[in-house]
């Protein structure tokens, strides 16, 4: 079957249509149609329109709440509090951004503890807005277990991306985002999909043997980034989404839900440091640039993000293609 | 060579005498000695009485202030400075753990950056006393180049350790605290030290190719653990102890050390946020010993930490032991 091409407003219309005719208000469709188009932008197909069966499934079995009205609480001088409403987790983040910069602002350092919202895309597309406003940003997110901590050999951890951003004025932001997985499930799903082998070392089959299949280790377990390291780092996320913000973890959501195939109840934690309010106002942004600049000096090294900048040039004047397959599920 | 047999109170004893014959005054000789006493008492002989030659080196050359007396000042409302007086690190982290943990608790969220320190320990000694207190803390530091970024051949990132702790009251914290390294530099230097061979991955010689000597490791770079994972991490705590409060990247530390053999000067950075704060206040403790029960029922998993407070019950009753050849040089 041929690709299908499709410009990135035919990506954003594709996504808010289908939205909003399986339950989702203006408001909301729009929010996870620009998640969505982001992701196609910048060649993140495993979170674009490749989710959309996803969000409408738990649209359709009423695990998520179309019309979800997010709702702001200051819990501390530092610490906010947005109330998804059991929406999709965008529309929480359009509304509560403006007031997480402005706290970081006034604070010197703030967070964000998202609660109650189903989250389903990539933490970059969250983290690059504040950065872009010249923030240093931090997100941390969970899922249903799929990682198996050190050691072990049953899922216990969320795939648990971490993302930070570093605000470059006048340039894109260095933005990283990374799942505590050795691979993120969302491409352990399409290589399934397109039943491709995976490398030795990202997972195990359901009985913990190591295997490259991955449709063995969807029903299995991923394994940690890094051994005992990784396994910390997701050990640290299902803490900072969960403990402290009084969320689920992993396998707290994986108990409640319903397996629409859609996206968990879950949390989200974000924290914002105002390079302006630690000690090097005038200096911090030229002072980094001479960091990036060793890095770039040598060969075989580039800045996290640079793929994805890459792919937005092209993407924004050539637009996308998807499998037909998939364009027809649509 | 036998090795010497010391009780813990010995270990400070011979290090607090020490550091005061060669140029500390008792303040900062009972905060070093205290830290490299922490580190013998946990098993941690890399951070023990090994550093003990560089610690006085540094103070011999001229490098560290051992008289230094580090002052506070509050650059906004949720971020506190702590100028270490080029000092070494212990002494400001003494004076500054009750500020930052006041302004966590007033705050939600609080950052303290130190800077104008030489640090030469192990952050899990920074974070433990915080996390008992009942706030959920992040230290990150640098040093001077031993890791090679991703993709590249030649040192740019310190070894430049991340630690976290989480706070069980009535209990022993969970902490972790881990290089971005693929090995920590002091385990290399053991290695070294007593001739032994690592691991494929640890690390590259000066021409860039894979080799598990650590001699030529040590000439060489260090690789960052899990790829380029690893190396994100690397470069965020880069950001975060340089960048963001105004010290010296690890590039920069080296360009100004005299390589006596102690700790360049640089920076550091800690976040603490007191999880009564956050949305859960009556919930959070017990909540998280739930994620500990489902970690600790997988045959094969510990708790992060766990070895230490192993080793702590132990050298509390029994001492240690150093080799004769390392007692012979103090």
């Amino acid at each position: 079957m041929a690709d299908v091409p499709l410009s990135l407003d035919d990506v954003h219309e594709l996504a808010f249509t289908c939205l909003k005719t399986h339950g989702c208000d203006e408001a909301n469709a729009n929010a996870v149609a620009g998640t969505i188009m982001a992701a196609e932008r910048d060649g993140a197909a495993s979170h674009g329109l490749f989710r959309l069966p996803g969000y409408v499934a738990a649209l359709k079995s009423g695990k998520v709440n179309g019309a979800a009205r997010p709702t702001m609480r200051t819990l501390s001088p530092g610490v906010l509090q947005m109330n998804g409403d059991g929406g999709f987790a965008p529309l929480s983040h359009q509304r509560s951004r403006d007031d997480l910069a402005a706290c970081a602002r006034t604070q010197g350092i703030a967070a964000l503890a998202i609660i109650n919202t189903h989250h389903f895309s990539a933490l970059w597309a969250e983290v690059e807005p504040l950065a872009a406003q010249g923030l240093c940003v931090f997100a941390f997110t969970a899922f249903k277990p799929a990682v198996a901590p050190a050691g072990g050999s049953r899922p216990l951890f969320g795939t648990n991306p971490m993302a930070f951003g570093w605000p470059r004025p006048g340039r894109n932001p260095v933005v990283f985002d990374q799942a505590s997985a050795a691979m993120a499930r969302g491409e352990v799903m399409i290589a399934a999909r397109d039943g491709h082998e995976l490398p030795a070392g990202v997972g195990v089959d359901a009985d913990g043997a190591p295997t490259t299949d991955p449709d063995a280790i969807l029903k299995g377990a991923l394994l940690p980034f890094g051994g005992h390291k990784g396994s910390s780092i997701a050990m640290m996320v299902e803490l900072l989404v969960a403990g402290l913000i009084g969320e689920a973890f992993s396998f707290e959501a994986a108990a409640r839900d319903n397996n629409d195939g859609g996206p968990p109840q879950g949390g989200e934690l974000m924290l914002a440091m105002d390079p302006g309010r630690f000690g090097d106002a005038d200096g911090w942004a030229q002072h980094a640039e001479g960091l990036f600049e060793q890095m770039t000096a040598q060969e075989g090294v580039r800045l996290p993000a640079d793929r994805r900048y890459g792919n937005r040039q092209r993407t924004l004047k050539e637009g996308i293609t998807i499998p037909e397959s998939l364009h027809a599920t649509i």
